[in-house]
């Protein structure tokens, strides 16, 4: 370039990491070309000396090992169906657990609020939603995570206490998993509806589908979940947001099992044809599957692996398998995606639920690149797909050694979030999630993607240094 | 290049076409780099000229045009189960009909004459294998092609007078396709197994599946099969020698019906374990799927579309639109592909049955880049899978309308296969395949690659140019 000609061309502007100049030189009609850029760490001093602290640690690198090992050789199997309050540990007559960190009623958002007050008139609590609100601010009522009592939900995650259970053994490490059953699409309580509809289903589902499936499950020897999500991985399932193989394939097993179960033919009827009409029935299984298999790795004492990953609709917390039950929180963001007719982001409530769990497994939008066709749900393009699947390897520290992507020549999927990378690299894992109406008793009104807020990383590193790290000069 | 040098450099030869003199060079001990070419037509001028006859031609192009309408626009619907000689046309209780071209008894492969041996069996005409053979011989027994009669099968193909056939409709164009019922793996019929447990199976599929089947279909009204076909392409299926999706997918819709059959409850229960237990059920469901469609296509006069790829076992035969009923044969290949274990190429007979169907409807190999996961079961990799199905695009004239494939940005399969195409290009279709063991009774011994003779695409442009062919100067 002629440095004397400079000033008679055209300005040309690259505008490296901070895009605000970028925007004001848009704003004055200058060709701006910007770059997205970050330093490691965001830049903050606070977390570059964290994460060095933690750095190039055979001891860690071995801890993270054990928890992986530990998640990679679990055996999840579904072994029955019970009552909550029979069956999860911790449960009283008073206790309703949520998906997501804990979060008090006042702070609860709409569809959480709206299942909540569901669950009170299905259990007889109250006979109305105003009686139920009533309740539920009186303090008589202890709201509790899913996450911290061997549960997962999806959406708000409501668990009451009559409400059926499946039961999940994790055969090799002893501990247990639970999941209530998936109630379909449409106007359901996961998503905040109390309709006298959504209530005769959940009936409908404690005393005819719970009864049945357990009869059924009885008369096998447990059904090997791990199997079945490994074969779905390659039937175009990431079983977070894509379900319809799974669901499948569970059918084809448990059905021999229920016509043989002595169910009254009238509910055998029903049962099949509820189960067979919802895509997302194994969402439920594949949830407690992870779950049985993620909290065998939790408690690795030096391990920067994440071990949970939820929200409740109002915060996003994670756990990490180094540090225990201790939750970091930071505000949970908007999905980004498809609306379904009629709806918009305006409608939209921040991400919610505890199906996150399928990432911090290494599935569900880990393992988007073995789901293509999801994209027509979640939008975005296959070539996306095939890229949010490989950056996850970025963040992650082994190849799943059950799960595998076909595309990529059978690569076992990016598996164990690890706290360094994730702040090392600046990239946040990606999640594959359904959009909740922010008001209550709406229901499901999109699907898309989303990332948990960057600061539930960076307070669990500072943690972590502060727990393991070495001294730093 | 210093010209003066070349006689001191170690002499590189590139050999383009006939491969055998890069052999002679090789066994010389010379380098060669051998370049695989052929000219168009494979060089034959009378295939030239053929080619000549039938290009640039807009009424060719037309009737190409109507027969890809007539097989984009069917309807193929599963309406009823119907034993062979009550429903498929043509048949007496000496008619037999095959897999692939017409062949005499003296001419058909092991498996084939196994299986006409268990099928005579089958039928009370015979009471053990020398009896069967004796009377397959007589010339009492009149054998005929699957194809001929508005029905396929795979491998063997054989259908007897008493076998069950699923009675599927094109209800846009009225005509019908019938197909035996899927009698699992191991020792079965259509891959000439003859034994005990062959023929009781038999039976029971006659005696209890047909039945419990025809009194669920007819609780429908009438079960779409290119839904189902499109979804299972979306989960790995390619629904020839990959069938789990679909088949799991067949399964959700016909189990509630199946429960409100009134079927007795002992007879429930094996209809739905035999079904549940057999990834390929669903193969004698896309076959008639795909012939109800490519009936309706075939007969336009002037089109150059193939309307049939069918093999017996000892010969391939093709049949074109604009020439009706007339095939076009040569001998049939060996599959390259993946044995089980304990067999070799050596145990193997060549390409046999009617399920080549499928390719000829723009699914099967040609749908392989959306059935990833089948190269564990036929070889090769995901890449070669990807590489297959772009290369049918080449052969074939519309990407299909109803069936697509998500990692080409849901690009409709290779559909329409152009004989023009095949001979211009060099390129021949490519199938899916299972292979049969080569001796009777045996049974499955691999699956893998094939692709039909040249032959029959030479003698079919040859017969096309005869028929519709301009004047040449």
């Amino acid at each position: 370039m002629d440095v004397n000609n400079i000033f008679e061309q055209d300005l040309k502007i690259v505008n490296l990491g901070n895009a605000g100049f970028a925007a004001e030189l848009k704003d004055l009609g200058v060709e701006v070309t910007h770059l997205d850029w970050e330093p490691p760490s965001r830049g903050h001093v606070e977390l570059i000396d964290a994460l060095e602290a933690l750095s190039y640690r055979d001891d860690i690198d071995e801890a993270n090992k054990e928890a992986i090992e530990r998640y990679s050789s679990s055996a999840p199997v579904l072994i029955d169906v019970g009552r909550a309050i029979d069956v999860i540990p911790g449960l009283s007559r008073d206790t309703y657990l949520h998906s997501g960190p804990p979060v008090a009623w006042e702070n609860m958002a709409g569809p959480m609020k709206g299942a909540v007050i569901g669950a009170l008139m299905y259990e007889g609590r109250a006979d109305n939603p105003d009686e139920a609100e009533a309740l539920a601010k009186s303090g008589e009522i202890e709201f509790s995570p899913c996450h911290e009592h061997n549960a997962v939900g999806p959406m708000a995650g409501l668990i009451s206490p009559s409400m059926p259970v499946f039961i999940l053994e994790n055969k090799k490490y002893g501990n247990y998993a639970y999941c209530t059953f998936n109630e379909g699409l449409g106007k359901v309580l996961r998503f905040g509806a109390y309709s006298e509809e959504v209530l005769e289903r959940l009936k409908w589902i404690e005393n005819v589908l719970a009864p049945g499936l357990k009869r059924a499950i009885a008369l096998t020897d447990g059904i090997d979940m791990r199997s079945i999500i490994a074969q779905a991985l390659h039937m175009g399932d990431e079983v977070h947001n894509r379900n319809k193989a799974a669901t499948s394939l569970f059918i084809r097993i448990i059905v021999p099992y229920l016509v043989k179960a002595d169910i009254p033919n009238d509910e055998l009827v029903e049962i099949v044809e509820f189960i067979s009409s919802n895509d997302h029935f194994f969402l439920n299984l594949s949830m407690p599957t992870c779950k049985a298999m993620l909290d065998a790795a939790n408690g690795v004492k030096g391990s920067t692996v994440v071990t949970t990953m939820s929200r409740n609709g109002t915060e996003f917390g994670i756990r990490v398998s180094g540090l225990g039950d201790q939750w970091f929180t930071g505000p949970a963001e908007m999905v980004k995606g498809l609306y379904f007719p009629g709806y918009s982001e305006d409608d939209a409530n921040p991400d919610i639920g505890d199906s996150a769990i399928t990432e911090t497994a290494g599935i569900g939008c880990f393992a988007m690149a073995a789901a293509l066709p999801i994209v027509q749900f979640v939008g975005g393009t296959p070539q996306d797909a095939l890229q949010y699947t490989q950056q996850m390897y970025e963040v992650t520290i082994t190849d799943n050694n059950m799960y595998s992507i076909p595309f990529f020549d059978f690569r076992g999927t990016p598996t164990g979030i690890d706290v360094r990378k994730v702040i090392e690299k600046n990239i946040l894992p990606r999640i594959n999630t359904g959009i909740a109406h922010r008001e209550a008793g709406i229901g499901q009104i999109g699907a898309g993607l989303v990332s948990p807020p960057w600061e539930c990383f960076a307070k669990a590193i500072v943690a972590l240094a502060k727990e393991y790290g070495n001294k730093t000069d």
